[in-house]
């Protein structure tokens, strides 16, 4: 019994550690393939080592979240296997682009705890980075996590509470090495819209949904090595429902808006996201986004976009987010707020 | 809300106007373990490098299917978005194999209109191409649809009805280049029978079946790309059914073909093909084959047969295609005239 | 109806023969991604080219069960489409690696026969070797089963039931060339156990669980092209439900057994198993392994275990195996005895 691991507790973390994530990942064509088969995803520069070329670089990188998903998924069995909700993440950038070929590691580093006054569990923050097999950082985010005590009598750690930046500042987007939009075909790409096309506080219902089914969003976690029960496992919750991973809604709906935003091709960070609700399979998930802000980048043709992506489900009023009472509607299962980078 | 695309309507559609359509895609190896994963596909020339390499190539092409559906898929948001009707498929030829790495792109000519008397829809004929990274058209066919109008007092345009072979010539078949079955190992490819041991008028029941699951088909589905609603969206029909796209259904039949035509190892046309009536998981497809027409080719060892290929469900009687009324039987999914090649 | 193949009959069989199984399969990074998004497996050495390296491989080899599936699922159609029961496996040993890009075939040599005292049905073993397209034996195993009769009145054939070993001694192990654990990363890997930390008779629960899909369970079955109809056709069975290929469940056990066995990186030998029980979908799999004998190899920081590995359903008692009656419990799956290499 002992060989195998019940995950960590909060009185287990230290402030200022590093938990190097175990089982690093090559990731290929493969990945790729079934990302497309996972989700409606068409953006043309993930797509088409063509389009890709046609916009300065060597090849189509993986898609942002594949690489997102990789990472925390490597990050579940040691932050969140005993976590009893997961609160928020913050800024996320993403540094360098992921190439079929490439393996990924992930650590974290603890940077915030707080029990709560009832003693049982406590607050978590954790800045994460995903490394590729050269050492470098491509994805660094943060993420805070309620973990359960495993005892409730051992001392409390000393509270201290990051401070995380409301957004990622448009100064400190990266934008992949080479990417240039100035011979940018919107015709190939599926959509004319670009960069000043949108205003802030514009609206998107993105009209498309999927019914989500059981087997897909367990293979998807799968794929991402996400090891956490509740989505496999019919007999790990009372209802015998298995929960939907929240990442499997983040792609479910950033895929949903591409049409609408064709060209918003690459997830440069993000700013915060809520899993609103939970998700299950027989869900049909629809989408909608708002123009937050807008920035321009230096590099050649290509502007920058901050936008909120609401998942919801089809019985929901696009555009309603929370009630009177400031929380969100039954019906709202993700609140996203990134930046991405499109055509200028 | 004026972002995102509605689809194009009748009355949009201008006799030979092109349409160049949107998000090229690179195929890999992984596309083709997925396609081995959602269909019962055993045909040894697609399914190894080593054979096909024996038969004169340099590596396993892609399976014809997989380029039939990632140019279809492509054509979606511009053709079949608002169609009522998929009515049919001709003069299809496969001009080119398609390796891992290639990336495909599709365009469309508008080759007929004809308004339907209810002025509320109307025909559209398209003669779509598929082309690869290089401009070289992989995949040439013709399809119409029923189209609904915006407007029903838009006014009708001129009638052009294009005039279609019943069938590709057989002259007009493209062996793929090199392809030599002159020392074709019958062992491998799993059944002895070649081109000469078929006669025509001779029917084929290919006994296996499989039960269609909405993951599978959803799956499949996404994975080229095609975003028709009714195939993914639970709340997009009156009967709250997922649609299966019908393309599924005759990757499942030619899949299922193996166990009797394991030799037929290229589709070189598709001549002809009906959606017989529509397909919705549960459903347990099976299929049987009747031998059309038989045809030489120029290539070593190369003999071609044209093949009726029939979907049924499992409760249909095989070899049963029509009533007495000349309508498909209820149980009759597909009924698909094609070209294969296979060793003579 | 002469152009199908019904399968062979037990009277088919001839001693001595052996019989080239059809239709070989080149495999690449998208059987090995599927492989991730079907089963929950982390073994990092089959997860991650980097890891492969730092252990002395050129990269990280396909996981060993991919290749036992698919060299399997060749021989179904020659060895077990009239089979009536799998009834076991013995002397399984993987001889060499299987990269990407490798082509499998496979061929069976009939090592054993006899008759059922009731004439209708008899026992076949077959030796079976996969190769790559080297010709090199990459795979090598027996199997038993009891194959139906065409024809009850043919002629019994000569008896002969061949010696095969409990367990493939520890010295024929065969280490994958340059494999190398003195450098071994237990971070990385997922745990800190060592071949050393392992007593023979310990007994682990490896604790997770998968509830098991219909399409999940299809999908994997038909990557390995296996083309048994119980699995695939739900009109196929009286009960209208569809068998889990039992391969399927070694693959879900083996993943689920990372979790306190996450060092035994590779599969070596299989010794013996049995489907104790059929699976279905909607079945909640967990799996516990049992210690059952060390050996050391000449490898450089390799140690081989000797495991039992039973997956069971998660109603039944963890270690609870068999009734006073001998038989297995109506909760267990399967019975799995088989050599992992892991560092020691």
């Amino acid at each position: 019994m002992t060989k195998t691991s019940p995950g960590r507790f909060f009185e287990d973390y230290r402030l200022g550690e590093t938990i190097r994530h175990a089982v690093p990942r090559t990731v290929s064509g493969g990945e790729r393939a079934l990302y497309h088969a996972l989700y409606p995803a068409r953006h043309a520069l993930h797509s088409s080592d063509a389009f890709a070329r046609a916009c300065g670089l060597p090849a189509a990188p993986l898609d942002d979240l594949i690489v997102f998903h990789t990472v925390f998924g490597k990050t579940v069995p040691d932050i969140s296997l005993n976590a009893l909700a997961n609160l928020g993440y913050a800024e996320a950038r993403f540094l360098a682009p992921v190439w079929p070929g490439d393996t990924l590691t992930a650590e974290s580093e603890v940077i915030g705890l707080k029990q709560n006054s009832n003693g049982k569990s406590g607050v978590l923050w954790v800045r994460t980075r995903g490394l590729n097999q050269r050492g470098e950082t491509v994805l660094s985010y943060v993420r805070w996590v309620m973990v359960r005590k495993r005892d409730a009598t051992a001392p409390a750690s000393e509270t201290t509470i990051p401070e995380l930046a409301d957004a990622v500042p448009a100064d400190d987007l990266v934008v992949p090495p080479g990417l240039d939009f100035s011979a940018y075909d919107t015709d190939l790409a599926g959509e004319p819209h670009r960069w000043g096309d949108y205003e802030i506080g514009e609206r998107i219902d993105h009209v498309d949904g999927v019914t989500v089914e059981e087997a897909e969003h367990m293979m998807a976690t799968r794929l991402w090595q996400n090891t956490a029960r509740v989505h496999f496992d019919a007999t790990a919750r009372e209802d015998g429902r298995r929960l939907v991973y929240g990442g499997h809604v983040i792609s479910l709906a950033r895929a949903l808006s591409f049409n609408g935003l064709a060209n918003a091709q690459v997830v440069a960070a993000i700013n915060g996201g809520a899993h609103a609700n939970p998700c299950f399979a027989g869900t049909t998930v629809q989408a909608w986004s708002e123009v937050l802000d807008r920035a321009t980048t230096s590099a050649p043709g290509v502007g920058a976009l901050r936008l909120r992506l609401v998942a919801q489900t089809a019985e929901a009023e696009p555009f309603s987010l929370k009630g009177d009472d400031g929380r969100y509607l039954p019906g709202v299962l993700l609140d996203l707020d990134y930046w991405a980078l499109l055509p200028s």
